[in-house]
């Protein structure tokens, strides 16, 4: 941050005008076109939002008559809606609004308004922050929470208030009907009576939105709280203190959606702390919500350092529960089987669950993806994610169709995204940050939407006519389509792509720096007594005879975990895609890729390619100067030379460390080191002020 | 340095074998082939020195007879020598040892040893020490001290005498025949008789190689040693002090070289303490060396904080006091007015003393050309100054003729070299460092030299046969030329114009780190209050209207110190050369140069070049490394990477740094920042250990 304030200081004494810091996200203030707006329902805050939204942001024709209207309709389903001739119908109230941001964005991004029915993939589309009651956010880059804050924590002020809105206005916009406000690492006191009237405050800017509000709660939370001897799911008094909680949280919030958990997991408390069940504990608290209508995620990111495989553990301790769990629970399954790495394959959990609701969790914080410092568009890796092909119900049982309800008969349905929020005046500490907050609340919407259609929309929301008048010339138009808006999506296409490459190619994963809050490269990493599953050679398991972490039926086995063809495919070198070869094979360094390069070279091409490719973003960047706003240009080159940086020192730094094993000469045809593996080391090591 | 030891640990764990550790610098140790040798000279140590090189070193006939004949000769000059047929005629024993030397190189080197006279441009050739009494060099990149150390600093040990007799049996091999062996910022300790039993030890180890000894002294030695009021030189105590004490010196040491004096320069006392000229200084100095044939060489690198330009000071000081001196006194010159930079026009001082003796100061140690990581082979560079016309006295009048008593008739000559030995296996740190060493020595021995053949004649002598027997069949030699040796020494030839490409090109200079003495980019550097002749921002005068020092007659008039046609070819940019351009002309960025590009682009390329001719080094050297033995190879491979590094931060941070001022786009076909100028600031600023 010092350095972004450097920069930001710079340009405020040269530049002057700063109409775009980027807190009006992808809702930039539109040039009023004249409408009129007929409604047959009542005026309840949310219609109220959607008439204003019309209002203010109408670019169809002048003094139009548009009208919203609510109507029972089988065909629409959860918060869908219709677009019909002039105007939105709906069941809900919520869907109405959904439908007027449908319109506007489609004028704004100059497509057709055709009639049609656009139904959501999932019935709840939720943001989950990490933000702890001191107002940090774990693994955010982009300031402190929105909700907490350390002094006077529990003062609701009117700037409170209207960012609260401003934020919810932005879920709306995209669809996300849901915020888990408080972290997944869960303290205790977001349940005191001092904190509840604090989550009341939120949820009451949120209602107009239609966003409810949710709460991680910390399982122990009868015993720490409450005053029991116990939190044991399976004691009466347990099941009531949290009855009695639920109904507090329900007096001041009627709305409110339920609960998330994190339990026995990475040292936080769970049911199997007395002996029970994930299932025990989850329906302890569904039963505790079900009046209310309210929902009980329970996460099965969990993981021991027993298991000589992490990867598996999460299907082993769910799988058997399949079944076992009340049917307002829906587990919660990160994208992949180990922990948001740059590249994984999809959790063998989704699709093996087949009486269980499963939503998918994906992290929007780019936690291993470069912070809020490299420019990473995350939309690809999801949709890479929800396209998989899981084949637990014949061909086509894709990672979407097995958590949407078209495969098995969920009784709910949602997907997850952990937020990249912050106090930062952009939200999200990287101007392109944004457009994953977006994309995630569009392929909640709609799992099945290409990402180029969102890079697409997202661009034109966000930059068009950042430097003329939106109204200009249509030479304005073509230029920026031309100039602009092909070269940056295809950058923010390639980006995933870029990242992987400077990182963790072909399968690798979790080589990233400890010290540095796993920013940049740290595969040397493993002090001494720590638990070996928390270290990076546990994970690339690079020796002289080759390097890939053995999940093949010859070694942890986890290829069984995935339904077959698919098992075999993956349990074989020569069938199993070069994305994910070491992840599920340990190879030899000559082993001879599908491009002829042995794997060591392979390696070097790969990380090497990632180097050049910033490299090409920056000078896309530098060439898109003319439609950018001085202040976002600038913020985003500087990001790009720190990325620049940062991809070149992942080369240098795991080519040089897995030369040591494959005692190979890097390929004569990529760029040379520049530096060296021990001074890249002792920097990694250096202690050093938490930057973000 | 603990870089480096990490990297030959790694090594010798793995290697084994450690046949070339660089200790036998181009002095490698070569088959025995028998020879006889006759001499008709006494067997004095220097004549018996001559004919053990011969018999350890002879790749000539087997059985081959050679003599040594000393005999009068009116061509032969100084420690000149004739190769006759089958033997070396000279005068001076030191003559034999040198045409003894000449022949080995020649076998060695494949070239044949046609008869002919060998005479030595200049009578002193000379290295000067910047070694303390406590064993610390100053701008030392290759350990303490072989002269001085801390802790029983006066005991001479067997190990000691050895090395002091290695090095001057290298400083023979090249012709060197001299060496102050303390620092030019004297310590006062040296002219004590504890220190001075010490300075004979040397001198003894010296001799049978012919290289005598000077001493750096204090110029406030009367006072500080001898208790007396004064040190001014027109005082006749203070003259008689001196005289007592060179006596002293001569008993101990017979063959005594003289002084050297850094005086009212930096810091340092000298004559204008009293008020006195540097001629009274060094004229009295002079008188008290003159009984026993020494000398005094008086340093003309003066500079105050008061003169508008530093580059003009010297000349300013010196050109008053033509004549003045005593003829055994001759003044130190460095090669460039400022100091020892990557590129500096030549010393006006150069051919403007018409009556005075002059040597040119070389700086081998490279103290603003990358310390010992850094590739640099300067001999291009003092090839370059030597060739120079300096026009003072016509065409031709270059800086070798003006100082090799071609043009005027000095009474002396002599050729300085800031020494990079230090205690290192090595002796230079980078193995490539030892080149400069040669170079020096080859220079001063001939000033009309090349430096291709210098390359290629240390290459040859350091590198040939590393990996495979040197007899080794004729297809090794044809493949080591092709492979090694052309790609090799092209990257050597280019070293010193890639370094200026990347850190000064175009004439800047004087844009170092101060906090990194002086390795790395520093052209912010200009704390409050420092004077300001000490900071990058005097030398480059970087603001929005242009770049550079104007040095013209507008300016600070330094052209004028140059004859012409020079000074009027320097004093339009039009005419002024692209090397020299921002060295004598502050021009607006939008300069249009002669390759048609703005001054700023052109700057842009330059550095950009910098960094693409270090990688280019790295590859050279991975190709070579089937023709470098282990150590080596991965010694110089690691210090290339260092700079390849170093390449790309002097070409972010000096663009980043000036595009404050040219407030223009960098030149698209350059390589894009791989970092922010904040955060190099910061990193240059961050207090670290000094490592070297």
């Amino acid at each position: 941050m010092r350095k972004l304030l450097f920069i930001l200081l710079l340009l405020s004494t040269s530049a002057g005008l700063r109409a775009e810091d980027g807190h009006q996200l992808w809702l930039r203030k539109q040039q009023a076109v004249p409408v009129k707006v007929v409604s047959s329902a009542t005026n309840s805050p949310v219609v109220a939002m959607a008439k204003q939204e019309l209002q203010q942001g109408w670019r169809g024709k002048a003094g139009a008559s548009v009208s919203l209207t609510l109507k029972k309709d089988k065909a629409i389903k959860y918060d869908g809606f219709r677009l019909i001739p002039n105007g939105v119908q709906a069941t809900t109230e919520a869907g109405l609004l959904y439908g007027v941001f449908e319109m506007l964005r489609r004028q704004q991004t100059g497509q057709a308004v055709s009639e049609g029915l656009l139904n959501p993939s999932y019935e709840h589309r939720l943001l989950n922050h990490w933000d702890n009651p001191d107002g940090s956010v774990e693994r955010g880059y982009a300031g402190q929470s929105i909700f907490w804050r350390k002094d006077n924590a529990l003062v609701t002020t009117a700037e409170d208030k209207t960012r609260w809105q401003q934020y919810a206005r932005a879920n709306a916009s995209v669809g996300i009907n849901g915020a888990v406000i408080n972290n997944v690492n869960a303290s205790q006191l977001i349940l005191t009576p001092e904190y509840l009237v604090r989550v009341k405050a939120i949820a009451d800017a949120f209602r107009p939105y239609g966003v409810k509000v949710y709460l991680a709660v910390k399982f122990t939370s009868p015993a720490l709280l409450g005053g029991l001897k116990t939190s044991d799911p399976l004691d009466p008094a347990v099941a009531a203190w949290w009855q009695s909680k639920t109904k507090e949280i329900y007096k001041l919030v009627p709305d409110f959606g339920g609960f998330l958990v994190k339990a026995s997991s990475e040292g936080q408390p769970g049911p199997q702390d007395y002996g029970r069940t994930h299932a025990d504990g989850a329906n302890m608290l569904a039963d505790a919500v079900k009046p209310y209508g309210g929902m009980v995620m329970w996460r099965a990111f969990v993981y021991s350092p027993n298991d000589k495989d992490r990867a598996k553990q999460a299907y082993n301790e769910f799988v058997p529960l399949d079944g076992k769990f009340r049917d307002n629970v829906i587990i919660q399954v990160k994208n992949g089987p180990v922990d948001f790495q740059p590249r994984e394959p999809f959790s063998p959990l989704f699709g093996a669950l087949k009486k269980t609701s499963v939503m998918p969790e994906f992290q929007i914080t780019q936690e291993y993806l470069g912070h809020a410092i490299d420019l990473v568009f995350l939309s690809t890796m999801w949709e890479e994610c929800l396209q998989s092909d899981t084949y637990q119900a014949g061909t086509g049982s894709t990672v979407a169709r097995c958590t949407d309800g078209s495969v098995y008969p969920q009784k709910h349905t949602a997907m997850a995204g952990v937020s990249n929020v912050g106090l930062d005046t952009n939200w999200t500490g990287h101007d392109f940050a944004q457009a994953n907050w977006y994309a995630f609340g569009r392929l909640a919407w709609n799992n099945s939407l290409k990402s180029a259609q969102i890079a697409d929309e997202w661009l034109k929301l966000t930059f068009y006519g950042a430097t003329a008048p939106q109204s200009a010339a249509p030479k304005y138009a073509a230029d920026w389509n031309t100039n602009f808006l092909a070269p940056v999506k295809q950058m923010m296409l390639d980006s995933r792509e870029t990242a992987v490459n400077y990182s963790m190619p072909l399968g690798l994963h979790h080589i990233m720096s400890a010290t540095r809050g796993h920013y940049g490269p740290g595969p040397w990493w493993a002090p001494p007594k720590m638990r070996a599953d928390w270290t990076p050679p546990y994970y690339h398991q690079a020796d002289s005879t080759g390097v890939g972490f053995n999940r093949t039926r010859t070694g942890s086995n986890a290829v069984s975990q995935y339904h077959e063809p698919l098992a075999s495919q993956l349990n074989d070198p020569q069938t199993c895609p070069d994305e994910y070869l070491l992840w599920f094979h340990h190879l030899p360094w000559d082993f001879r890729m599908k491009s002829g390069h042995t794997l060591w070279e392979e390696l070097g091409y790969h990380y090497d390619k990632g180097v050049q490719q910033v490299r090409q973003f920056q000078k896309v960047w530098d060439k898109a100067q003319p439609y950018v706003d001085a202040e976002r240009f600038a913020v985003v080159q500087y990001k790009l030379r720190s990325q620049s940086g940062n991809a070149v020192q992942w080369k240098d730094a795991c080519l040089l460390y897995f030369q040591q094993f494959s005692h190979m000469p890097l390929p004569a045809a990529i760029e040379p080191p520049a530096s060296n593996l021990d001074a890249i080391i002792a920097n990694d090591m250096r202690p050093r002020r938490q930057e973000n």
